[in-house]
């Protein structure tokens, strides 16, 4: 399969450190369906890596079943799509280990770039990403599950993209769409 | 609770007639998921009614029980973002009682304007879109689920709004990811 378009910019779905309800650090369980999605959403927008986060074994296993499955498995001939999609998903220990997978791969520590439901005075917009995009470096976009990223994730990152907001104050997006809209912010072709 | 924003776009999640992998006309099922981030990101963008299209009526009890539960049972209280969400969803039989209900609400028939993973000659674009909705008229945006809405709703409707592309071929996205990305384009705010 060739390199995606924008094989210099990779996506981590952390699911671990995020926060709870109650605002503790939890892990987060990985749901089949944000697997699928996530996977289908990058594959449509070009990007390089999908990064599944998850400390937990059994978590592991799981994605690893589902990427199993469509790859090689019955689901392969049932729903090329699917394979497709799949191609590029991988899971991994913590988003650290994503890091280093991706300097290992390319030669060069990526860009970190949180997104987040609310407003940072440090936020950047839309068409200033588009601009960074276009230099010779490695990207990771960040998204949390839960009830969003650690805020030690937050604050480390060299870049924190602008909340995704519609004309009304609710903004409660299920992480899917909100990774589905970002990256057609950042990447989508408008005739 | 305020009327929304786009009061007068409405969005409909069409479970029959829409094809299947086979190309044959079936009814498709409704899934929780689907009522939940149509839900999400209707409210989000302020769209007026969510209608989710099906002629069963064991699904559309199900989702009866959906928009119940989080409405006024348990999940009321306890997760009052759902409630919110849930506000403007509701099920109805077919596409045509979609149509009247706008109608008999607001004394206009709503322009129709359909979602498509292909494209089309006749295909309107995202800006030329968000003129037409200046005017003071009722729209209704259809999504189909499965492999897609029946041609006949396709032929007919007023707008065919472009497919969404990223710079790879593939396209499969879920319609969930296609309902957020087309309001963001619609109707997202950029700072």
């Amino acid at each position: 399969m060739a390199e995606g378009f924008h094989s210099n910019i990779h996506l981590a779905l952390v699911h671990y450190p995020v926060y709870n309800k109650a605002g503790e650090i939890v892990v987060s369980s990985v749901t089949t369906l944000d697997v699928h999605d996530s996977s289908r959403i990058s594959r449509t927008y070009g990007i390089g890596a999908l990064y599944i986060v998850t400390p937990l074994k059994t978590q592991q296993e799981l994605v690893d079943r589902i990427i199993g499955h469509w790859k090689t498995g019955y689901g392969a001939t049932y729903n090329p799509t699917r394979k497709e999609a799949l191609h590029k998903t991988q899971v991994i220990n913590s988003l650290q280990d994503a890091i280093k997978d991706i300097t290992e791969h390319s030669g060069k520590k990526p860009r970190i770039i949180v997104t987040h439901a609310k407003r940072l005075p440090r936020n950047i917009g839309y068409d200033d990403m588009k601009e960074e995009f276009k230099k010779d470096e490695q990207y990771l976009l960040v998204f949390g599950t839960g009830w969003g990223l650690e805020k030690n994730i937050i604050n480390n990152a060299e870049f924190a993209l602008s909340p995704i907001e519609g004309p009304e104050k609710y903004n409660h997006l299920p992480v899917r769409a909100a990774i589905a809209i970002i990256l057609d912010r950042l990447l989508g072709i408008r005739s």
